[in-house]
């Protein structure tokens, strides 16, 4: 609850608006201050049997070094959050507070899951089509061997499918050619482990160009143009808000929005905000969650990962 | 004259424009099918005491294999043109014709300046404030060496300073955070080569969501990155004109206005143009020539490299 810039207020916001969404939601295990949330929650006429406060008396700033304050701030809520998590009391944790910490304590404390080499975060590609693809890593794993792209491209593929509900998601190799053998060293040796494996539906290369358009569901990269793609497909939608063009399209490189993004890879359902997340997208990370866990998204990754 | 979709007619149309325009325009060596080109000159009123026709009778297509059709086709206009360039007959040479045939024509033909180890092009990025940044390399170079970067840097911001006039341009890195120590293994290494060097003025770090904006007038990638911003900035134009999206900067995202880029790093001024360059394209294109030549770039660039 005491993550992101608007906390907790807009988290309280996106819990409101799930509750009035959803018939049968989840129990909300809300970890903050106590004395804050309290006042909140009674303010919104939030049902006090939908939720259960765990009070957390550290909050781990946004600009924090992310391993040092985890390690230091072991009262606060992401700290929390995460032994809650590990210990099974929750079932998925969600935050938008620092995204390192969210991370360290991802790999540190829940772990990846056997045989998954790099857990990795991943963002949305909004369509003109209205479908929405995945581009994945985007800034976790800035340097990769091969079979960290092949991995990559089966988390995303089974987390578009088993999340998005897509039937036999495309996965694309992103390239500066479309031929087989064009690219740098990485990509040379990705294509054909992502051509031979069995797991996914490859798609062959996709281009810059291509990153838009509805040529692959899942697009395949290393973090470090992964991160770059991500950062100036917002850039787009400043530039385009600050020249006041008016467009439903630019609209959706608007990706706060969108709520937030899993890790995948490791073991439970970990989500993580955006900084300036508000009540949609706390809403929509809440969404997510459940829908991570209805469809046993964790168990599928095991059962891919185990058979290899 | 005989390479680009529009071919020959477009670059006729770009010399007439060039002539209109320029007082003391170079004179011009025209390669290319002379049965061809002679009635378009005649008929666009094309002074002959302004150009020189140089026959050639072979093409290389846009889709042939670029060191063979090199080699096969002696008779081609990009193998004369290499050739009296080599040999000193021309001072520049331009073409919107197979760019792969460029390249190796440039690599092989011309060759390196001494000190360089990888010749490099860019592309430009528009900003708001009407200014043009240069982004280096762009898909020539997807493997790179932590040298390569600094040296992309140093041959970027000769370019900037002696044909844009840009004095002290400023040198950034792409990078996936703004610190020193971010990034992947190569820009980690980068970073202190490009800070200590006192031939560039080097400004740090830039991000995905920087490349449009005026932080710095050459921002230095390997060409696997470089080349994917390049064709998402392409399809970001693309995209807007489909949405019937007016707007002036947009606009400035077909590359292609902006004539062609040179190959920096090798001996003599060669210029590639996109494959559907236009008129407007081929003038701009002679006008980076002369620039190139009258201000004396390859021997600048000669002294920087012989110093190091």
């Amino acid at each position: 609850m005491m993550g992101g810039d608007y906390a907790p207020l807009e988290a309280v916001k996106g819990i409101r608006l799930h509750l009035e969404q959803k018939e049968k939601p989840a129990h909300l295990v809300l970890i903050g201050d106590e004395a804050q949330l309290k006042p909140l929650l009674e303010e919104q006429q939030i049902n006090s049997d939908t939720y259960t406060i765990v009070h957390a008396s550290q909050v781990i700033d946004m600009h924090e070094h992310p391993t040092k304050a985890l390690k230091e701030k072991q009262q606060s809520s992401i700290a929390i959050g995460f032994h809650l998590l590990a210990s099974g009391k929750v079932d998925a944790f969600i935050s938008a507070g620092n995204t390192g910490a969210m991370m360290v304590g991802s790999l540190c404390t829940i772990k990846a899951i056997e045989g998954v080499q790099r857990p990795t975060i991943g963002a949305y590609l909004p369509r003109e089509n209205g479908k929405m693809g995945w581009l994945v890593d985007v800034g976790i794993n800035a340097d990769c061997k091969p079979e960290n792209l092949l991995q990559f491209g089966i988390l995303g593929s089974l987390f578009v499918k088993y999340v998005w509900n897509v039937d036999s998601p495309r996965v694309a190799l992103l390239n500066i050619g479309e031929e087989e053998g064009k690219g740098n060293l990485l990509v040379q040796a990705a294509y054909p482990l992502l051509k031979e494996n069995d797991k996914i539906e490859f798609v062959g290369n996709v281009e810059g160009r291509d990153v838009f358009l509805d040529k692959a569901d899942v697009i395949v990269c290393e973090g470090f143009t992964g991160n770059v793609i991500l950062k100036l497909a917002e850039s787009i939608y400043d530039i385009a808000k600050r020249r006041n063009i008016k467009d439903e399209y630019f609209d959706k490189f608007h990706f706060e929005q969108y709520g937030g993004v899993p890790v995948l890879g490791v073991s439970k359902p970990v989500i993580i905000g955006h900084g300036i997340s508000e009540g949609p997208a706390f809403n929509n990370m809440i969404l997510m969650a459940e829908k991570m866990i209805e469809s046993d998204l964790m168990e599928k990754i095991k059962a891919s990962f185990a058979a290899s």
